[in-house]
């Protein structure tokens, strides 16, 4: 049976469509900001229809810990688009993350953040840089399943799926076609992870091979994120995992001093969010002095995710026009490239003033000189033969002497299942171990079938019986094993879905 | 029962001491650049005696898949510090990497990055940088234990243990008090993982109140690294675990401009490695052309660790006295600030000419100015009381709808066992998940004593005997449940032991 998750529907809507849109004022800046963004797309003419929902600050206090009104539940449920500005999560414990209750519950797979040097206006050491970075948003280490199983060792699973990678792999190229961009970057760490990165880079190779017109190549992430710090206009779209795109979106926008003006997008399949990246800075809230450009550029990846790029290009360019004119606000006033000192209202009123001019120097924004819509076809699950050949069995043990629990473990009868080797934090220390290896208290003890071939560099494993396992681990326990976790190990199609140990 | 791992002995011996080094001259450059440096080691007055070893290219090829002969084995082991020249792995398969070897199987738990600013002879935005990257290098994702058990999921361990906590950020505070900085910064994600990254934090708390006299503070990865790549300045030494310490220790290689200058150490409680970052260049091998400053840097780190400050500060400010002369090899050589171009050994003894002077512009070494030895004390284990409180049992189920494997877990007899919640990569989905939610065939199904008290925010846990657990395995399968793998469910002293899931 294969799942039928993903529509073959369009993510991006044709030109043309009026949308209803959730919409949240937020706390802090977030309403003088929302109305000053709100002001702009309806003087660009953007065609969407407001639906103003309750999340945030108010609604934690009133007992609400996911921070989200029944009534904006339903809401973004219905108009599956949000435009949300910066709100506050207050102090104190139960309180759970908006965001990461929207991203996970909903299913916004891909977090997506351009960043364009503004410079002069705004200081960068890096004039030329425009790199958009496509994060995978829902799964990796950031699944959160964590387990502490003895005195020294605590554990976190990363875990990577291929309907994952697909998903975030295809709308990296599919983005890239529909908004005119002409490289997509992997970055991953295949080198180390052969498996999990390992799947990520080889779906990013497979998808690539279908978009010729696109150029693609890929980095490990340490020299990747290093070349991007250095040398980020060498980048145009970047495509990773949660953690390293975490890591390397926060590093854009920092290096091209953007963290006050760059905007971003959660999309999902059917629901997506757009917002500014920044806070919501309480310190300066009804001062009506901040800076709406980072959710004016969120309301232009809206607008853009709706396909009126042509209202997203006019806004964008408008707000470049303005920043030239050097007409800043105060967090970006500075007396050499600034003109004029203006509150929240006045930058606004200067943007709609520059509607349908583009900048001169700043780079003029041609979305809509993309092609098509961004098309994520359903995943179809592969059906490999899955043969189960042996088990990993976790013990916490406090000894210190390899040869003694595994001379232990070997000489068990263990149901025609015999110990291959033990490691330790992967490292094999047993049979022969180097005296020299650190050993913790988790020792890793595989076990495949007696008939198994082992002894040479490429083992022949042999089937195994889940009966056996569990056999096994009924007499580990009588004998006084402290069992603390099992990772059964399979071939699919016959190749080996486990990595061997160092040393192994 | 305690371990005895690490010796309250000093990792740094006492000045005056002369040290047997076991000395790798390596592929490519390798050689050319080892004879400049030990010719300047020579001249200014290093206590030590050098014994050759064969590692690299000539060992791979003669058929030593590790890279190593044993007669160098044998060296390392005798005279436990190492100078390595890069080494050329040749293409092809069984060929393991061997700084990955020595790291794991000698302990070298402490990986040592200083990367300091030469601008202008080197250009970089940051010429005020001067940094200090003390990578944790044994454990984290890098144990390298991956496992595929379904179709759609792939996972990879990271494993954070106490004593690998310890020692890494022990070892970071006592290098700043040994060489006389004056600030330590923690960068983790404990923000999301908070078993793992929280334990690094918490240790690094700890220890930080231990050393007063230096100034400590703690950032979030993702900020961590923006700001390093951005305001590098600000930063003196960054300890942090493996992944993290990979990406930042080749941003700040990167952006310092340094990538062919900068040296490294790896660090263990016995035996200690010290090496250029860049690699054997088998494109200039033999022209006599390369630039040794990497490995002179390695060496300098070489002779602070064995308590010759004095000589390390003398041959590295020789180097920068040279390096500001203007006096370059060609890598380095430009119009605007270079002088003289250079040979390797020209520029070798341009360094030995120079001995006994200091840079006028670039920072003055001091290596000499700190305090102490560097001590790591034994790793005291805790002993708290592990109870077992249930088991994450992990299915791959082929289905879509959560209710229909839920419902049947939750009617199964499972030996006074009950079923509290199912995840899908880490997001609750039964009982009462949300439908938007994404799910693959990778279900993880938590399983809680029959008097678990499960229904409040705060659940109370009972304690279960691994009986059950092994009865339940045994019943699931007879059941037709594909069982993967499992996570017993820990308290330590009463205290939970695993995360909750998202939504749970």
């Amino acid at each position: 049976m294969q799942n039928q998750l993903l529509k073959q529907d369009s993510i991006k809507p044709q030109t043309g469509t009026r949308t209803r849109v959730a919409v949240a004022k937020g706390d802090g800046i977030g309403p003088e900001i929302m109305d000053a963004t709100l002001k702009i797309m309806e003087a660009a003419g953007a065609q969407i229809d407001v639906d103003f929902i309750e999340i945030g600050e108010q609604q934690y206090l009133s007992g609400n810990t996911s921070g989200i009104s029944p009534q904006a539940w339903e809401a973004i449920k219905n108009n599956k688009i949000i435009l949300k500005a910066p709100i506050t999560t207050p102090q104190g414990k139960g309180y759970k993350s908006l965001n990461v209750t929207l991203r996970k519950s909903l299913g916004l797979f891909a977090n997506v953040r351009p960043v364009t040097a503004l410079h002069p206006y705004i200081h960068t050491p890096y004039p030329e840089m425009d790199v958009v970075i496509i994060r995978e948003n829902e799964e990796d280490l950031y699944a959160g399943i964590e387990h502490q199983q003895t005195e020294d060792v605590v554990q976190c699973l990363k875990l990577i799926t291929r309907p994952g990678c697909e998903r975030i792999v295809r709308y990296a190229f599919e983005y890239a076609k529909a908004y005119g961009r002409k490289k997509v970057t992997c970055m991953v760490k295949d080198n180390i992870m052969k498996l999990t990165d390992g799947l990520f880079h080889r779906v990013f190779k497979e998808i690539a091979a279908e978009y010729p017109q696109i150029e693609s190549n890929s980095q490990i992430i340490d020299i990747g994120s290093a070349r991007l710090a250095a040398r980020p206009e060498q980048y145009d779209v970047i495509v990773t995992a949660n953690l390293y795109g975490d890591i390397i979106s926060d590093i854009a926008a920092e290096i091209a001093g953007s963290v006050g003006m760059a905007g971003s997008a959660n999309v999902g399949t059917e629901v997506a969010m757009f917002e500014a990246i920044h806070g919501s800075a309480p310190d300066i809230a009804g001062k009506k002095i901040a800076n709406p450009s980072g959710l004016i550029n969120g309301a232009v990846l809206m607008l853009a995710h709706l396909g009126q790029t042509e209202v997203a290009d006019n806004i964008k360019n408008a707000l470049f026009a303005t920043i030239e004119a050097g007409i800043h606000t105060a967090d970006i006033y500075n007396e050499g490239t600034s003109e004029q000192l203006v509150n929240t209202s006045e930058f606004a009123e200067a943007v709609i003033a520059r509607l349908g001019e583009t900048p001169k120097n700043l780079k003029v924004s041609k979305l809509s000189e993309g092609a098509g819509t961004i098309q994520i076809p359903e995943y179809v699950r592969q059906s490999r033969k899955k043969e189960l050949v042996g088990v990993d069995v976790f013990i916490d043990w406090k000894g210190e002497d390899p040869n003694q629990i595994g001379d232990a473990l070997a000489a068990i009868d263990a149901f025609k299942l015999k110990l291959k080797m033990i490691t330790n934090r992967g490292v094999k220390v047993y049979p022969k171990g180097l005296k020299e290896t650190y050993k913790t208290d988790h020792w890793r003890c595989r076990f495949v079938a007696m008939d198994a071939t082992t002894a040479s560099a490429a083992p022949v494993y042999q089937p195994v019986d889940y009966e056996q396992v569990v056999a096994l681990l009924s007499k580990l326990h009588a004998q006084g094993f402290d069992v603390i976790k099992t990772e059964n190990l399979y071939e699919f199609d016959g190749t080996r879905g486990f990595s061997l140990g160092q040393g192994e």
